[in-house]
């Protein structure tokens, strides 16, 4: 990476801890946006500005969705009492509460199940596994737009898949109807400048891109060096020495570790879920 | 809208028809690429530039992820002839022999398990829906920092859900282990400029922005409002007048209109997957 100065390098070299892969991208906002993301867990209690959540929605609808069916809604919540109860739910993680916004990203098809009723229809195709997982992938598409346009703005966001350990309960506090299902949280907010976030360091490239076909064959010990560069970092930010190998058997080791959401398929049928 | 003269407030009405929410963003790359969006169907034959290929897949890697799971992995496919194979397996589409790269990106859950069994587990975890969907999730979330990297650095995309047609043989393709799907693809190229390209108007952000609760309440003269602005669109653009409300009955309807795709949970299970 020598002689390369742009941002984009700097920024590259943290995401793989100093292991980045070879490239030579011309400095641009938009790559440094991408690039320089970092969650953020801190916020201040200082109110969005008019418009922003609007921009957000708007840049989440301009991401792609398959076969333009948009099968996805969002649950905006600021009122700090829903935030709370939300929180409960959702591991009582604190930033919940103490950010402005908190977006509930909800794989929905329901819209597309109402449309079929008002025209005497049901529609037999939303039955099926592969429906769920195209409401899946569109709200997903459309939150990270909405992250990217928030950090764009200035504003830090964290995603919370603890969304998941309740579900029916969550889907009662946001009066979902059936066939609407809370997939994932965001909180946004002005981040906390008196608490430092960093870039985490991710696996290095060669394991995740595969040219032509998927290969596995170094992934011993790329892993292990990751656990190195990882721990190094970990240590570094004060959170004190993590192993990425350790953390992840931990993590998925057992259906306990799913911390409630192993019971995901029986949560998403009382939901209105066939999935066939 | 009026007196906004800004570059992100055209492209709001693009992106709404004309009904546009009333937002006052300021003038911002990063939000201009990413109301801009448009997917791309026609490429030119000219190959990517060196690094682009890397800088993409940096911005994926830079998408958050569940518990750092980075549960996905990327197959990058230039060689013409997989490319083609692939294209005959996803419907045959053109533009993907057409754009000199195509991604698969993969809901990726073999990772882990391999770094299970090399610490003598079996991850049970790793058997749950919730497993499956995480993946699916990181996958999605990856791919779409890629899209708005691809389309930062003046590329055009356009995802390819068709790719879910015959699951099996795409993975046998891609030589994919176990435990790995590969969810969507994705083409990448210089944009035909010969091969006018349009943003899409998609529903009013009041059907799918919610407040505290999700509410149905206008939902019919709202989508009739659509159905007529996503006609005039469809016109306009010279691909005879379409109507959403009809196109969605015909793409869900039957399980006969998902293409294949209503064999998802068998095709999973075969690829590994448990599901439980």
């Amino acid at each position: 990476m020598d002689g390369i100065v742009n941002t984009s390098a700097a920024q590259l070299a943290a995401r793989y801890g100093g292991a980045a892969p070879d490239v030579a991208a011309p400095a641009n906002q938009v790559l440094d946006t991408l690039l320089g993301h970092r969650s953020i867990r801190a916020f201040l209690p200082t109110p969005l500005a008019d418009g922003v959540l609007e921009t957000l929605v708007a840049a989440a609808q301009s991401a792609p969705t398959s076969s333009n069916q948009q099968a996805w809604s969002v649950v905006a919540v600021q009122d700090p009492a829903r935030k709370a109860r939300l929180a409960a739910l959702a591991n009582g993680q604190k930033f919940i509460t103490q950010a402005p916004l908190f977006l509930c990203w909800v794989a929905d098809l329901s819209r597309l199940s109402r449309l079929g009723k008002a025209h005497g229809r049901h529609l037999e195709g939303l039955d099926y596994l592969e429906s769920f997982m195209v409401a899946l992938v569109d709200a997903a598409l459309a939150a990270q737009n909405a992250v990217v346009a928030a950090e764009a703005l200035g504003l830090g966001t964290v995603y919370v898949g603890a969304l998941r350990h309740h579900p029916e309960k969550v889907a009662e506090e946001l009066a979902l109807p059936p066939n609407a299902f809370a997939a994932f949280g965001l909180s946004v907010g002005h981040p906390d400048p008196a608490v430092p976030s960093a870039v985490k360091p991710r696996l290095p490239q060669s394991l995740v891109l595969h040219r032509e076909r998927y290969t596995v064959a170094d992934e011993p010990a790329e892993i292990a060096g990751y656990d190195q560069r990882l721990g190094d970092f970990s240590e570094r930010v004060g959170m004190g020495r993590q192993d990425w190998t350790q953390r992840m058997i931990s993590r998925v080791g057992t259906a306990a570790s799913l911390s409630g959401r192993h019971r995901m398929k029986e949560a998403l049928r009382a939901l209105g879920f066939t999935l066939r």
